[in-house]
């Protein structure tokens, strides 16, 4: 009897979070063998030059033959063709899950594929970087992270309270959540914001008044802060927008609404109104760092990399400016 | 003869960027004497405890007084009440400038009652951070950052390569602009985005679907990145709105245009739009790290601070995803 918890983990797609999964579960020892598969040549080749795995297959059919866990890391658009695909191939009793950024529709293009004796357990890691693909993948990816898993009706307690295992052991904190509900907040605290970085970055690119040069040169100013989610990967963004439209365009409706009443105080002059956004939307900052999941460094530690330092920025207390 | 560059610099307002000056200017040497001046009792009581500066005055005037460098340090909007202020008590042929993010406004405001013996430099010094107040403050905060002039057609050939000098001597790299291009300039570097998370931030809050202990929990999905720039100071950020307010309204409009067009791209599942957008805005983030004005450092650094390192997330180019 072996003390690994999967005997073959199946990894299909092999991008940021695919190698991470890897790099990770096998640094933990939580798997005897990975397979990994995609479908470009190119991808496969490489997770095999980086080591990522013990086996590589261009047929998904082959990497699930005989797993005990298979986790869908493609993009949330090729979800009902990878379960259509391996279906007929899954062992009995193995768990399948993914790692989508959204939910209900991961649900609804896998679930009716799978056959009854899998345990379908859709998972969400909310944990990533602005880098893709094989090479950008780190151990440490999801400590400390949020994992959102969203088991249908009925699903095993058992097969749930493994994966739960896993995600733990790969140094996540694991939630439960209802995959509607998963996909309401993620519009706003993912989507929504991704949306307007890549909306922001569109525009600025487009100006004639103002040059591209411009732009970047003088994107210390706070345009820089937008770029890192504007540079995250497009396919999977596509999809993500594709495949949870109702939320994103509700948020994205609130959003706008809420813009607009803002234009309206800088064109009316209502200082106060500017005032009282501004100050009362301070204290959400502090919450998240209290909370664990945003570093207290500021201007995220940026100076501390242009090869000076000042220790005063480490962990200090916000404080008011009280002007002149 | 002393060797300083300035025998009395008076620093009108001691915040992030005042305190910064003052200790950037004595770590450096350029200045004999700093007089510190605002009006806030506790703010200055503040600034002489941390031992900013050689004197300290409640008046602006006693501060200006055989001052050979007056920088205003407050929110624009107090630029013109510190020009009546101070006016009658320079000395001529001193330097006065400001740190103010809009340009046109403060020439507006200060350039009538400044006597003509004086030399009226506008600076802007693009560099900061989320935290504000005199214990914000550090020497490191200028380096590598741009500093923008915008001196008044006539200014004395001297006067503005002095104050030149000093910016450089602080680490800025410096610039030479017309006001108002300046402000277009930052409308779209630093106001659209400020504005825009300050925005996004209050949405959130506002949720009723969603609770704000969910959002704080889940933010690591992208929303806290915007979070730190909705933490900047909101005096500073009011005065910027209402004084930059059509350069905020043209890049707001046209912010607006551009998200309108996205969210009906995605009730309509335009996927090619979509990706369009979202590949061509990559580049940018590539860009404006190799214009050094952002560190090459995956997800911020966050991980490196989360008592994990992985050094493969340093200075690594970014890699395409391919799907599976």
């Amino acid at each position: 009897m072996s003390d690994f918890m999967f005997q073959r983990m199946a990894l299909i797609g092999i991008g940021l979070l695919g190698s991470s999964i890897a790099l990770a579960a096998r640094q933990r020892g939580l798997v005897d063998h990975i397979a990994i598969t995609t479908r470009s040549e190119a991808t496969l080749h490489r997770a095999e030059e980086l080591g990522l795995g013990d086996s590589y297959h261009i047929n998904s059919v082959d990497a699930v033959k005989d797993a005990d866990l298979i986790i869908v890391c493609t993009p949330v658009g090729a979800c009902e063709a990878v379960a259509k695909a391996i279906a007929p191939h899954l062992q009995p009793g193995a768990i399948v899950t993914d790692v989508g950024s959204v939910k209900a529709s991961v649900v609804r293009q896998m679930q009716p594929h799978l056959p009854g004796n899998v345990h379908f357990v859709p998972s969400h890691p909310i944990a990533g970087t602005e880098h893709s693909g094989p090479d950008a993948g780190f151990a440490e990816l999801f400590i400390n992270r949020w994992c959102i898993l969203t088991p249908p009706e009925g699903t095993d307690e058992v097969a749930v309270e493994t994966l739960h295992a896993f995600w733990t052991a790969l140094g996540s904190n694991v939630e439960m959540m209802d995959p509607h509900h998963h996909d309401n907040v993620l519009a706003i605290t993912s989507h929504l914001p991704h949306l307007i970085a890549y909306n922001i970055v569109g525009t600025a690119s487009d100006l004639e008044l103002v040059t591209n040069s411009e732009v970047i040169k003088y994107s210390a100013g706070g345009f820089r802060d937008f770029t890192r989610l504007a540079a995250s990967d497009p396919t999977m963004w596509r999809d993500v927008f594709l495949h949870n439209k109702e939320a994103a365009l509700e948020m994205l409706g609130r959003f706008s609404e809420d813009l607009t009443a803002l234009q309206r105080a800088i064109r009316w002059e209502d200082g106060d109104k500017l005032f009282e956004l501004f100050s009362r939307t301070r204290s959400i900052r502090r919450s998240i760092i209290d909370a664990g999941q945003e570093v207290d460094v500021s201007d995220f530690g940026r100076h501390l990399r242009d090869g000076e330092t000042h220790a005063k920025t480490l962990n200090r207390d916000d404080h008011e400016y009280t002007g002149s």
